[in-house]
C-alpha cells in the first residue's frame, strides 16, 4: 500500500470516529432507509438520549436479564407500501422480520406483540388477509402473538396499515455471538440469493414499465439458523439478517464494529438473473437491496464447508454461498473484487434507492 | 326489578354473547377510540386470527414463562396529536402509557422498545426533543429503553411522528389480579381526578375557542400503585390504567368480563372544575375522557379505607377517592347514582368523542 493509499484511509477513519451529528432540520426518507443517514440519527438523537447498557446501536435485538432468565427483545416497525406483494404481505413480514431478529441474535423465538397504526378507510377485508397471514407466520415460526393495540388514524396521514412488532426470546445461545467474535480469517457466508424482497415490492408499485417473474423471500430463519448452530455451537462468530440495505449494510456495519476488512467475490453472491436484470436496468446493485428471509454468517474460516453443508441442509438455506472473508486491513472497509477482476470499496449509502421496502 | 326491565335486560344480554362480527367494510376512526367498536375489531379479527392462551383481549398485558421466570408484555402505538401539548408530550405519554399498563398488571417495568414512524419533514429539533422527554420518563420509571427502530414515510402519510412502545416487566404479583377476582361487595376506587389528559389534548388543537388552566396528568404509576398492593397484597382484587375510552369503558369491561354490575356515585368521582366545564361546553361526559396517569382499583369493600389512604399516601394518589361499589347484578351493567338522585346505565360509547387522544 503507498502512502498516498494510507493517508486516504488514515483521513476516512479519523471522520468515521468523529461522534456523528444529524445536520439536517428535516427528516428525510434517507434517515430510515437503513444507511448512513440512520446510523448518524441513531447514533445522534437516539443513542444519546436513552444510553443504557443494554441500547446497542449496532445489535438487533437486545439482550437483558430478567428474573432468573435472560431475555432478547427486538422490535421493528413495517411500513412497506404496497402492504400486499408477491410472496407476501405486510403480516407474514412484520412476523417474520421479528422473529428473524430474534433467531440471528441466537435466541430462541417464544413471543411477539403487534401495534396497529390503521388510517381510516381501510378495507376491513384487508385487515383479516393481514392478520391471517400474521398468525400463519407466528404458527409456522413456533411463536405466540400474545398482545396487542390498534390506533386508526384520519384520511391523509397514515397509509392504508402500519405494524410495529416487538419481539421476546430465550437467549440461549446469544453469548457467543456478536460483533466482538467477528475476525480476520474468518468465512463470510450467505444464506440464499439476495434482493428478491426489495426488487418484488419495488415492481408491485406498478410505477416502473418492468415485470420480472420474482417473489419475496419473507421466511422465518430460526430453522436454518438452528441448524448452523447446532453444526458449530462455538465457531459460528455472527449471524445477521439482511434486511434494510441489504447484504452490503450488514458487511459494513460489522467491519465497523469488530474494526475489520471484508473481501467479498461478486461472483460469488447469489443473485437470481430476474433480479440482476431488474437491478441492472435501475442501475442498483443487488448487494444493497433488502432480502427479508436471508441471513450473513461469519464463522471461522476453518469450518466454512461444515457451515455451507448445514446451511444447505435446510430448504432455506438451500442456496446458501461462501461469498467471502473477513481481513484484518484496511479496518472498516468492505472491498469487492468484481467479477471483471478489480477491486472497489462497497460503503454504506446514505439513503436507499428502495423506500419504504419493510 | 318488573318483568319489563327483567326482559330487557335478558335481551341485553343475549346481544351481549353474540359473537361479535366487525360489519363495517371499511376502517373508521371509532375502531380505534377503545370503545365498542374497537372491542368488536379486536374480538373479531384480532383475537379470532391470533387464537393463544395468552392473549387476553381484556387485559392490557400478557403473563407468560420465559424459562424460569414470568414475564408481562404490554404494546402501545402512540398518535396523540398535536405530539406537544400542556403538561407532557408524545414521548413521555409513551414511557408512562407503557410502563402503566405493566404496573397495573401487577408487573415491576423493567425494559421498552420504542418504534418510530416518521414523516418526512418532521423537525430534527422536535425528535430531538421527544426523545429526551422519553428519555427522562424511562429514568422516573426506573426503565431503560433497549431496543428501537426508526421508519420515515413519505409527506402526506404520515403525521409527523407515531411511537409504538412495548414493555416487559417481571410478573412479581400479576397472580393475584385479574377481572376473575372482581366480586360483589368489592370497592371502587380512582387514583385522582378524571379527564384532564383528555381535555388539554383536544384544547391544545386549539380548534374551539376555548382556554382551560389545565394540563395533562400523564405519569408513571408504578409507586402508587406499589404503596396500594405493599399495602393491601390479597386485597386488591384488580386495577386497570383509564387511558382511551376514560373510567366508564374500564368500568364497562371490567363488569363484563367479572359478571357483576358496578354502581358508581357521580358525585364522588373527583372531577377538577376547569375539566368539568370544557366538558359541559362540549356535552361530553368526563367519564369517558382518557386520563394518562390514574387507575382505578377494585379492593375487598372492607378494606377501602386503607386503600384510600394508602393511595392518598403518595402525591400521585392524594386525591384517590371511592367512587362506587360492585354488585352482583344487572350483569355486566354499569350504573351512575346521578348528582340529582336519578340513575342511569354508562354504556360503553361505539366511538370517542376525542379522537387520537394518545
Amino acid at each position: 500500500m503507498t502512502t498516498t493509499e494510507q493517508q486516504v484511509l488514515d483521513r476516512i477513519e479519523r471522520a468515521r470516529r468523529r461522534a456523528p451529528r444529524v445536520r439536517e432540520e428535516h427528516i428525510t426518507l434517507a434517515h430510515g432507509a437503513g444507511g448512513k443517514a440512520t446510523q448518524t440519527l441513531v447514533e445522534d438523537v437516539f443513542a444519546g438520549a436513552f444510553a443504557n447498557p443494554a441500547l446497542e446501536p449496532l445489535d438487533d435485538g437486545a439482550v437483558l436479564e430478567l428474573g432468573e432468565s435472560r431475555m432478547v427483545m427486538t422490535t421493528d416497525s413495517y411500513v412497506v407500501s404496497p402492504v400486499f406483494f408477491p410472496g407476501g404481505d405486510i403480516g407474514d413480514l412484520a412476523v417474520n422480520g421479528t422473529v428473524n431478529d430474534l433467531a440471528v441474535s441466537g435466541a430462541r423465538p417464544l413471543y411477539l406483540s403487534a401495534g396497529f397504526i390503521l388510517e381510516e378507510g381501510f378495507p376491513v377485508a384487508d385487515l383479516r388477509r393481514i392478520t391471517a397471514s400474521m398468525a400463519a407466520a407466528a404458527r409456522r415460526a413456533g411463536v405466540a402473538i400474545v398482545t396487542g393495540d390498534t390506533k386508526v388514524v384520519q384520511r391523509g396521514r397514515g397509509d392504508g396499515c402500519y405494524i410495529t412488532t416487538t419481539g421476546a426470546g430465550l437467549a440461549d445461545r446469544s453469548g457467543g455471538l456478536g460483533a466482538a467474535r467477528v475476525r480476520p480469517g474468518d468465512a463470510i457466508l450467505v444464506s440464499g440469493p439476495v434482493g428478491d424482497h426489495g426488487v418484488t415490492v419495488m415492481l408491485a408499485r406498478g410505477e416502473l414499465d418492468l415485470a420480472a417473474d420474482v417473489v419475496s423471500d419473507t421466511a422465518p430463519l430460526h430453522e436454518p439458523v438452528a441448524a448452523l448452530l447446532d453444526a458449530l455451537p462455538e465457531e459460528v462468530h455472527m449471524l445477521r439478517d439482511a434486511t434494510r440495505g441489504g447484504v452490503a449494510t450488514v458487511l459494513n456495519e460489522v467491519a465497523q464494529a469488530a474494526g475489520v476488512a471484508m473481501t467479498v467475490h461478486e461472483s460469488a453472491v447469489p443473485v437470481r438473473p430476474a433480479v440482476n436484470g431488474a437491478c441492472e436496468l435501475l442501475g442498483i446493485d443487488p448487494l444493497y437491496v433488502a432480502c427479508e428471509g436471508r441471513f450473513v454468517a461469519f464463522v471461522d474460516g476453518d469450518h466454512a464447508d461444515t457451515a455451507l453443508g448445514a446451511l444447505r441442509s435446510h430448504p432455506q438455506g438451500r442456496d446458501a454461498a461462501l461469498v467471502g472473508r473477513v481481513e484484518a486491513a484496511p479496518s472498516g472497509l468492505v472491498l469487492l473484487k468484481t467479477a471483471f477482476g478489480g477491486t472497489r470499496i462497497i460503503d454504506l449509502l446514505v439513503g436507499d434507492p428502495l423506500p419504504r421496502i419493510c
